[in-house]
């Protein structure tokens, strides 16, 4: 088994377009896949499928990858036992997640990646392919039947990752604290991935690529930096 | 029926010690009350439930009122119908919800406001006092068996609300974003009640008390601001 994953922070860093920063990562990645099946579900901003599956499409075809949205599929396992790759798209992890289910296709996901196609997330496609979604940043809007989730790694992710503002006068939690009360009654360590990084899994092998490097969170210890290209193949 | 509800943004605003900055409203709506009975189970920081009920017990005694924490009681829902007021704290609103369900008191609290003693909360205190815990800020670091909440006020909460950063670079979705995305499920009105307001129901009078106001979001709507000291009892 070989799983190939690969995990964005985000869909965009600040001044730069639709997957921009990380096109060599994903160019590397998908190299050789002339079609993927793009997951709309987590719906951004509340956009329609059919709108954030158009937004896809364009980025896509700018490498020459064609792309169709699971949700136009008459056969939604079908699609996934057919697909050459599959990328799960940002928004809303508990949409997300609650379609996921609803579609039936968890397992499926899991067994193709197993067998070896890549598998991409960004932001709540990179939640979701954790453990859980319990480290989620998002808001709960919708009750999915569970918080578990796709296991393509072993451990959780936080996207978005911000490092605690100095001065700040806000009260509500940072980051750092809400991932440590996580870690109260939970045991799965989480990997926070600053916006402009990318967790790369390769089978055996676990990088991390980018340009702004990450945290490693794990219960009872300190946490710790994790610079650009930080080789984790240990946490696998 | 004469509801008496006061929802706190925060447990603390910057510079200021607990329920610091809304002291005046708090003697105010507990004037009489001898005895709280306080729901330490959100577990800040993941503190004990010992160690939190201290913390609100030594506050309390500031103005002669007698803490028990609910954790501490032979029988919960006996505690509570023999509660004198109660007051939930802050913490995290999943541990809270998931707690409240494992005790089987969330039916015997909406009795006991129903039937007139003051209920307070502070942040996912507030939130649980809501229609559902959809709209809090938390981190979903346990699964509850359900996100509705109390309903003591028909509409939802969101705490420790802060505008959207002018100039922010971070591409995580705004406060407002994920409200807004909240109300592509949802019908439900949400209060933004910023740090250092206080939403303040008595039967169908309701007023949001404090100093920094708050922002009220309708499906389909632009958001209203709401000034310290505005009148919401078309809300009810």
């Amino acid at each position: 088994m070989i799983r190939r994953v690969l995990l964005l922070s985000t869909s965009k860093v600040y001044g730069s377009g639709y997957l921009g920063y990380c096109d060599a990562e994903i160019r590397a990645f998908l190299e050789g896949v002339r079609r993927l099946l793009f997951v709309p579900f987590a719906r951004p901003g509340g956009m329609s499928h059919d709108e954030y599956t158009s937004v896809a499409r364009e980025r896509f075809a700018e490498i020459d990858i064609s792309v169709m949205g699971l949700h136009a599929s008459p056969d939604a396992r079908r699609a996934v036992r057919e697909a050459e790759a599959i990328f799960i798209g940002g928004g809303n992890t508990f949409v997300l997640l609650r379609d996921l289910h609803a579609a039936g296709v968890l397992e499926e996901i899991r067994q193709r990646v197993d067998s070896g196609i890549p598998y991409m997330g960004a932001s709540a496609g990179s939640n979701v392919a954790g453990l859980s979604i319990c480290t989620t940043n998002d808001m709960p809007i919708v009750y999915p039947p569970s918080f578990d989730a796709l296991g393509l790694v072993p451990f959780n992710i936080n996207p978005h990752y911000i490092d605690p503002e100095a001065g700040s006068k806000h009260m509500g939690e940072t980051r750092e604290t809400r991932i440590n009360e996580f870690h109260v009654f939970n045991d799965v360590p989480v990997i926070g991935i600053r916006e402009g990084a990318v967790l790369h899994r390769e089978g055996g092998s676990l990088r991390l690529a980018g340009s702004s490097g990450g945290i490693l969170f794990r219960p009872g210890v300190e946490a710790e930096e994790l610079a650009p290209g930080a080789v984790l193949d240990s946490l696998l």
